[in-house]
C-alpha cells in the first residue's frame, strides 16, 4: 500500500505566547485546508512532542481536543529531537498496514515555556541521565563542539567553513516568513559571535524556538477515491546508537544517521543521492551537524563536508541544496515540530510551491534526516513526487 | 500480512528499588527467552512508558541501550494510562506495514519515583490541565466517583457490588506471584477500608506501582520461516473522547471504550462477545471501571454490571473470567506496562500456561482492553490462538 502527503501545514516558529494547542491549531488548520479535508476524514492523530517539563503533562489530549480529533485514534510518540520524524513514521505505518486510510502527524513544542535551568536541562539530558549528565555535565553544545573538535583535528575542517553553514541558513530562513531568525548574517558575525563551546559560537547554534507543523497522509486507495494530488513517502529508514559517548567507534560522524539511509536507500533503490535529490532537509542543530550530514548521507566523501559547503553545494544552485527553508539553526528547532516541518519542506518543494525558496526540479525526490538526541536515534524519509 | 505475538515477559508489579532501565529488562529476558529469539532478531523497539516528571527525561534512549537494542528502530509511545496498548500498536501496525519482521513493544513505569506532591499530579492531570485541574481540581478517585456515584443513582448499583470486583482481583492476584498484591480480601474489608471520594475506599482503587512487561511481535512471514507457535493479534480498536466531563454525553459509561470494541469487533466480525472470548481483561483502575467496562464492551446490558460481578459472571467458570492475573486493582497499574501486561495474560491463557490462574479454553480467544485517562482514549485488542 502505497502512502501519500496530501496536505502539510507549519506555524510562525519562534517565541510564541500561545498554548500548545493554539501552536499545534495553526499547523493543523493550514494542513487540513490543504488537503481539502476536514477533522472528519481523519482516522488517526498521532502527536509528535517531547513535552519535558512542559505544561501540559500529556499533551496529545489537549491538541487533539482543541484541534478537533476527539473520537480519532489518539498516539503521542516521542523520540527526542526526532520526534516529529517519529509522529509521521506512524502515521505512515498505520497507513501502510492497512490501519488508517487518512491519518494526520502533528508536530509541537513549546520550548520557551519551561525556565531556564530546565530548558539547560532538555539539552544535556536527551535520554540518558547517567552518561549525559552525572557522568559528563555536558550540554548539548559540548557534545557537538566535540565532533566538531574530532572533525577540524581529523580532516582540517575550518571555524570559516561551519560559520558558512550558519550564513547560507540565514539566507534562506531570510526568505521564509515563517522563520525563527530572519536576518541575513555574515561569515565574520558569527566568527565574532559570542563564544559557547569551541569551536561553536554563538551563531553556530540553533535557537531554542516555539512551533508545530502538521502532514495529512493518506493510502493509495483513499488518493484515488478522493483525487487527492500527493507527494509519495518512497522509503522510510530509522536507527539508533549508544548514548554512551565513550562507546561510539568515532566523533567524526553519526553511525545512526548512516544506518537510517542505508535502509532508507535500500528501499527506494538509491545508490546516488547526488542524482537523486532536488533538496534534502538535514538535523543541522548545530552548524557541525550539518557538516556531518552530507557526509554520513554520502552527498560527498567523509571529511570533505566543510568544503562542501564552502564550495556552495549545499546551497541553490550546487549539487544538492540543503535546508532551503532555514534549517534547525534559522527556522528554528521546536523538538516535536522540526521533523514534520522537514515533510513540509519537501512537500512545498516537490509542489513547486516554495516560492522565492524554490529550487529548480530534476529528479523530483526530496530527502529529510532527522537527529534525536547527539546521535541516538536517527530517522530518514524519502518523498517524490 | 497476519501479526502474532511469538513472546511475552513481565517483571514482578509492586515497589521495586531498580532502575527504569532494570525493570524493563526484567520483562525483556524473559520475552526473548519466550520467543527463543535475541537481541538481534529484532528490528523495531517500541518503548511505552508515561515518563510523567521521572528520572530519565526521555525514556526510550536508557531501556533500549541497556536491553541490547542499540541500532534498531526506536521509538517511545504514550497515551495516557494506555500507554502499553499504544506501544503494543506501534509494534504491530510496523509489521503490519511490512516495514520490521519482529518488534519489540516494552511498557515500563516507575511510578514510585518521583514525590508524592506529583504522584498527585499524574492523578489528575492526565493530558489537560484546565479541565482536569483548574477548573475542576479533581485527582483520579475523584472522577470515577463521579462514575460510581452516576451509575449508582441511574442503575441502583451498589458498595458492595463494586467491592466484588475488589475481592476477585485480589483473588486472583493472590495466587499471581507477579502481582503487587498477594492477600485475599473480604467484601467487610473493602467496604470497611478508609474512605477516599464516596463511594470509593481504599481497596476500591487500584495501587502505585513499578513494573514492566513486553511483548515480541512477529509476521506471519517470520514465524513460517522461524517455526514460531504465535498467538495472533486478530484485530485492534481505538478511539478518544473529550477530556472535558461536561461534554461527554453521560457518566455511566465510556464513549471511547465502545467505538473502540466497535472497530475492534468489526475487524475481527465478532457479534457476540459471550460467545467469542475465554478471558478478557478490562481497565479496573477503580471497581467501578471494571464494571462500567463489562456494559461498554457487551458483556451485559448497560446497568447490568453490578449484578454480572454479584453472579459470579466474571469469575472462574462465569460468562466470562475477567482480569484472571488480578487486574490494575491488584495486580498493579504501571501506566506504561498495563496494556502490554494485558497481552501477557492474554497470551498466557490462551497457551494454557497460567497454572493455577488456567481458564478453560473454548473459543481460543481473548480481548484486552485498555483506558487512557478517564476514558481520554481506548483500546482494545483480540487475540487469537
Amino acid at each position: 500500500m502505497k502512502v501519500g502527503v496530501i496536505g502539510v501545514g507549519c506555524s510562525k516558529f519562534g517565541t510564541r505566547d500561545v498554548t500548545i494547542q493554539e501552536l499545534a491549531f495553526e499547523a493543523v488548520s493550514e494542513a487540513l485546508k490543504d488537503a481539502d479535508v476536514g477533522q472528519e476524514d481523519i482516522d488517526l492523530s498521532v502527536v509528535g512532542c517531547v513535552g519535558t517539563r512542559g505544561y501540559e503533562l500529556m499533551p496529545a489530549v489537549v491538541v487533539n481536543e482543541y484541534c478537533g480529533f476527539t473520537g480519532k485514534g489518539p498516539i503521542r510518540v516521542e523520540a527526542a529531537c526526532a520526534t516529529g520524524s517519529a509522529a509521521v513514521y506512524s502515521a505512515y505505518s498505520s497507513i501502510k498496514a492497512g490501519i488508517a486510510d487518512i491519518a494526520i502527524a502533528i508536530g509541537v513544542e513549546k520550548m520557551t515555556e519551561v525556565d531556564t535551568a530546565t530548558s539547560a536541562a532538555i539539552g544535556g539530558r536527551a535520554g540518558n541521565y547517567l552518561w549525559e549528565f552525572h557522568f559528563y555535565g555536558t550540554t548539548f553544545p559540548a557534545y557537538y563542539a566535540m565532533h566538531a573538535t574530532a572533525h577540524m583535528a581529523k580532516y582540517g575542517t575550518t571555524e570559516r567553513q561551519l560559520a558558512l553553514a550558519a550564513v547560507k541558513a540565514h539566507r534562506n530562513a531570510a526568505k521564509n516568513p515563517k522563520a525563527h531568525f530572519q536576518k541575513e548574517i555574515t561569515v565574520e558575525d558569527v566568527l565574532n559571535s559570542r563564544m559557547i563551546t569551541y569551536p561553536l559560537k554563538l551563531y553556530d547554534c540553533s535557537p531554542i524556538s516555539d512551533g508545530a507543523s502538521a502532514a495529512i497522509l493518506a493510502s493509495e486507495k483513499a488518493v484515488k477515491e478522493h483525487g487527492f494530488d500527493p507527494i509519495w513517502i518512497e522509503s522510510v529508514g530509522y536507527s539508533s546508537d549508544t548514548s554512551n559517548m565513550t562507546m561510539r567507534e568515532n566523533y567524526v560522524g553519526l553511525k545512526a544517521t548512516r544506518m537510517a539511509a542505508e535502509m532508507a536507500y535500500k528501499g527506494a533503490k538509491i545508490t546516488d543521492p547526488l542524482k537523486s535529490f532536488d533538496i534534502a532537509t538535514v538535523h543541522d542543530c548545530f552548524t557541525i551537524a550539518e557538516i556531518m550530514a552530507y557526509e554520513d548521507l554520502g552527498f560527498c566523501k567523509k571529511g570533505e563536508g566543510g568544503k562542501f559547503v564552502e564550495n556552495g553545494e549545499s546551497d541553490f544552485g550546487g549539487k544538492i541544496p540543503v535546508n532551503t527553508f532555514g534549517g534547525l539553526k534559522a527556522k528554528g528547532h521546536p523538538l516535536g515540530a522540526t521533523g514534520v516541518a522537514m515533510v513540509y519542506e519537501a512537500v512545498k518543494q516537490l509542489r513547486e510551491e516554495a516560492g522565492s525558496l524554490q529550487v529548480d526540479l530534476k529528479h523530483y525526490r526530496a530527502l529529510t534526516h532527522n537527529v534525536g538526541g547527539t546521535g541516538h536515534f536517527a530517522w530518514v524519509f524519502i518523498l517524490g513526487r
